[in-house]
């Protein structure tokens, strides 16, 4: 995915560059993630520890990676992205889910989600964008959902998507407004389920997440039977916190692993400028009001990480539950299923272990990036991260 | 209701006060409710036209009405007591029921709504007394709870009950703490369906409502069968609001209802010093975050009699439904109904206009109270309430 | 600013429509508003009876009319706009203002308000548009800030514009997305003081209330100088309700209405399709919790047009002061003032009140329009109101 | 403090107990605390590492500890008690604090929020309890103030204590309800500045943490004069968590610490049943939407400690700023000070490193205890926890 158009790239090729960048978005295929490099997590994940563990959830990126240099404000560097989170893959827009949202700090735009707290339920998909395309993503998830027709009109005059950014005016040249709607349908058109590219793709494609290269990551967890069996998945767009603040596996090792030679400034070495979006995903029956207990949990695992959820830093959540199809019809009396809130513990802790994980397979996955104004950016690196753990017997044998 | 002890009455003598009172209680049976002045309202109430048309509902009052004259603290006079509204009767405690709760203007206190809005559920029933004695009925309902045995202990092991109150401290030596835990016992173990008294009764008893004596007051709505034939009842405790805003049939009512001779003060004539507190009941099953939105209506039914909701006024609501008898259990997967938040617009309109009435039925149930320093408060005179109306137009043939 | 543009108008034409419909928009100069007309409000306006009067508040409009007969998506006919509320006129975007909102039914959306709340702040204008325009209107306002300058580039990093929206998808082609970012620039940088055109101008061009057309309306209050002598300062874009709910002064004026003949059906005669966004402004030094009791106040001025808040209404309401110029400088120690709890009263009644006169304003000033395939919606007759006003006693002499 | 009533102690007797119990307070001086083990934590403490480095700030307890052997109800034993924090001290009725609040998991009580959301202000102590005695010491709240004379009785119309609680009904006799009014007098007429007793006193008596014995703890920062040189205290009743779950140091030390044999039974082997309580205290000149944000910090420090905040924990978190002291005066415009939100990053970081240090040396303070029905719950082992943590190269030299 490191694709880097060279210097010269017109914005006319900008959207080759796209299909051209998801084209060669297997080459990270068989790149490490956190487990791999021997870093303990609790509980156990499902078959691909993602979130389309979850049935029916698809993930779409469309990454825009283009230029270099100096920044050109309209040309580049482009370092940006969409990611689309379909929670019933092409059916999310006729079978909703019930939903519940939380923000820890507020710095940060979530759009939809006054419907989602009203009603408990999410329309549509879950987008994450940068912070000055929330927008365009926005209007043309309505776009899109016009020209899938409209069976039932009644049903659809409201269009309150959920778009969620962070900022990545480091590398990005936000101010260039390089997200277009296209982009957004890219994104949801090529929506998947199965392994979830992460790092630095998509909405995440220019973040930088606790002074290293931040991005995308996902993670999940499998209950035992005996628990329900259910699943529980987490989507991050990770671009907060700060170097000295890092902690993983409890270690803080954000001050250990030394500044690279020479070296490279980020923004977060002055002050909290970033961002998380997480996304929850379960297949347990829950109601609205429990599946915001799942997005309250979300700061429980940033609190592993270190994170003090600094006033610059847009910390929005949301989760859905995949179960109760049929919870969304607008006529009759609904059936519905609901795991009573006694059993909700090992689902809190999958959610707190998952978005932990997630986070940290977001910053293994995202390598260095050079961006606008030659900024760059290394990613956390991979030797040095598990020497340090070594140190502090950390480490999975 | 109006018991008045005689002076000299001694605390010792109270306990049989409030049984006597209770045994009176059916000397207001027959006693003319706000419909029955003419005064229009919208919808089609239940048979009762009281929070007991949710089949289960019942509702108890203990009422306290001792001595007269000058304020000694501790020994009066006292005009309070509390009321009891046990979601599904004998079977509260056993069989919780999904609630959810709004706080217009956050100046009283209603406990144990943490929980409510955490858990989705009531796990018992609603009190409602003085704010001076909020601490003593609400560990009282433990005790209750307690002395009822324990089935399952490990359900039990919190105890988070529910309990509003609305200050009395103009007619009632509200610093004596006269409401004792028997008293809250006994609005629990009388309490019934059917007919519920209103007025000056229970928590209401010493309570003032838009410059005339208020208290408790009830009204019920019964959806037509294609609208699901639902019943949503409301109960509320009234306690605010200042003369000149009250507006009653969208009439300004209280500027054309001149002071009685001699001018009795009150305290709100200089600012609002009371307070509402609202329960609704209904047997259409809702989810907890729907029941939040029927509690977030009230508002809109305290409009139309020209509450400003002051900044002295402790307006708190709670909704619950009857409906989902299994949703409590806590093993298994529960199987739930759910009314669509489209067919919800009837069960709002509902709420609106029970509230509306409830209110008025409380302030022409109350009658005329001389309390805690010879203080007094007229209740609403219905003839010229009759005679303001006409000159409107607006009174029902 | 009745401006139907001839059958046969292109998209190309229709940017001299705003020109042209701007123009002329002194052409409502003289027209009665709701007071003219004899309808009884309380408390006393401030001069222009407009949100304008809270000094420094500036509102611009850009109205969108093109086209008539059949739909044809992308084409039109077009009746849609937006509307700018400007806190501090040109100085909103370096000097932000305190601010606090509320969701009464979130049926709608109103991008910025996590920030709204998380900070207490609102950073820049607030625009309202339709529903599908919401996110053109949001990115255009970070470019307009953008092209502002950045004298402080590290205040400027996030940029979360507060938009929120209502749906006008009967008379306008909304799916064909006409708002462009030169349309919401317009109505920045054209806003200013002085007299607030009303009915169907800016965001509120193609909007029904209560069965009739609505659109912007506007009002204000003065409080007593031993009060304070604040001014509160009310706009809406109202699309909400349904006429047999619709009361004026009190009186449920819908029912006595009688459709005219032939019938235009309304989709309000069905169910609730609406929304009301209300913008309020004060002088008043008050912190953003208590401009959030202020937010929280307008359900009670809603209740007294008869509003039940149908759930498919989005009822969004955002405050915000003035006063505290240096509120929002971020470095140092600020200086603050703040209004005591206990001064509030006359400020939330001078809410309540403003709030239901706006409303009626704009209903008052919105004439007959005729839309997208040729549906047709009259302007609440003057005559035919006060004729039922009258026969309820309540016309102001 | 671990006086421990000889059998046979009868109720009678135990408000000696609670003297003998206050008097050998002092017993505890000395005793190490977390970083005194070696324990490494983040930032600066103030000079006492408690919440009364917050000048101003007072803590009192009463501890009740009498009766051992088999449980009888409203015997014994009896293991409980009351903690008050009062902001201001004596003036803490008369000078109310800004103050904000938030429910993590609500499963718990904290009275008077409510109004604190509403109003901003914090207008007397926190009380902390056992749940059942919530009541009883909320109206004793109201008797002290009642009982310390009212100067300017309009103001004190209304009374909304403050008290939270958690359950420790596995040592101590609950349903007993032992504590009485004259507990929270002592509590509140004892509070006093300087060093704050930790462990098994006050509420925290009988509570049981993360599988070890719980109970009070405080810990504070103190920032560098360039961020202001403000002060953040913290306080804690602690009876939250599993052992599994436990991290000391981001170690999970509650796996490596083995079960004790005999092994003891604590009702968290099977599931959370616990709780906590935390209250924040600064001199930094925050308005209440700010300390909100601190508040919502608190499961930061949390996260760090293993919580995932099971469904049977309440977790209810206050804040509060000492500052402005004059913003509760009920008359005229108030001025104020503010710290920017800019500036809230390191008040943010120390209450998180705050918090996870008070809930350390509230593990580290609580000894040994038993209880009801010879219910024993063991003290964290310090060497042991000295071992593991050497293990990992986690103690400080």
């Amino acid at each position: 995915m490191a694709l880097v158009v060279p210097a010269g790239d017109s914005l006319a090729d900008r959207s080759v560059a796209v299909h051209v960048g998801l084209a060669v978005a297997t080459a990270t295929e068989g790149a490490p993630r956190a487990r791999d490099l021997g870093i303990p997590f609790d509980g156990t994940p499902g078959p691909l520890n993602a979130i389309t563990d979850v049935a029916g959830v698809t993930v779409g990126h469309t990454t825009l990676i283009s230029g270099q240099g100096k920044l050109k404000v309209g040309v580049g560097p482009v370092r940006t992205g969409v990611t689309a989170v379909l929670p019933r893959g092409k059916n999310s827009l006729n079978t909703p889910v019930f939903a519940g949202w939380y923000s820890l700090n507020g710095n940060g735009e979530m759009t939809g989600t006054t419907w989602v707290e009203e009603s408990g339920f999410l329309e549509g998909p879950v987008m994450i964008t940068n912070t000055h395309s929330v927008g365009v993503v926005r209007d043309a998830v309505i776009q899109w959902r016009v020209a899938q027709g409209n069976p039932e009109p009644d049903d659809y005059w409201w269009s309150l998507p959920v778009v969620g950014e962070t900022w990545d005016g480091w590398l990005n040249d936000i101010n260039g407004f390089h997200v277009k709607a296209e982009h957004a349908l890219h994104a949801l058109n090529t929506a998947s389920g199965g392994v979830v590219e992460e790092g630095s793709v998509g909405g995440g494609t220019g973040m930088i997440c606790n002074g290293f290269k931040g991005g995308i990551g996902t993670s999940s967890r499998r209950l035992a039977a005996s628990d329900g069996g259910f699943t529980i998945g987490v989507l991050v767009q990770c671009n907060f916190g700060r170097r000295p603040n890092l902690r993983i596996a409890g270690i803080p090792v954000g001050r250990e692993i030394e500044a690279p030679e020479p070296y490279t400034f980020v923004p977060s070495d002055v002050a909290e400028r970033g961002s998380i979006i997480v996304v929850v995903a379960t297949d347990a029956p829950l109601l609205p009001h429990q599946l915001k207990r799942l997005a309250r949990r979300i700061p429980l695992g940033l609190g592993r990480i270190g994170s003090i959820s600094g006033n610059g830093s847009g910390d929005l959540f949301i989760a859905f539950s995949t179960a109760n199809k049929d919870a969304g019809a607008s006529t009759g009396v609904r059936d519905l299923k609901m795991v009573p809130n006694e059993s909700l513990d090992v689902v809190f802790g999958a959610t707190v272990d998952a978005t932990e994980e997630a986070i940290v397979n977001a910053m293994v996955a995202a390598k260095d990036m050079t961006g606008a104004d030659g900024h760059r950016v290394i990613g956390l690196p991979h030797e040095r991260l598990r020497e340090v753990l070594k140190k502090y017997n950390r480490l999975t044998p």
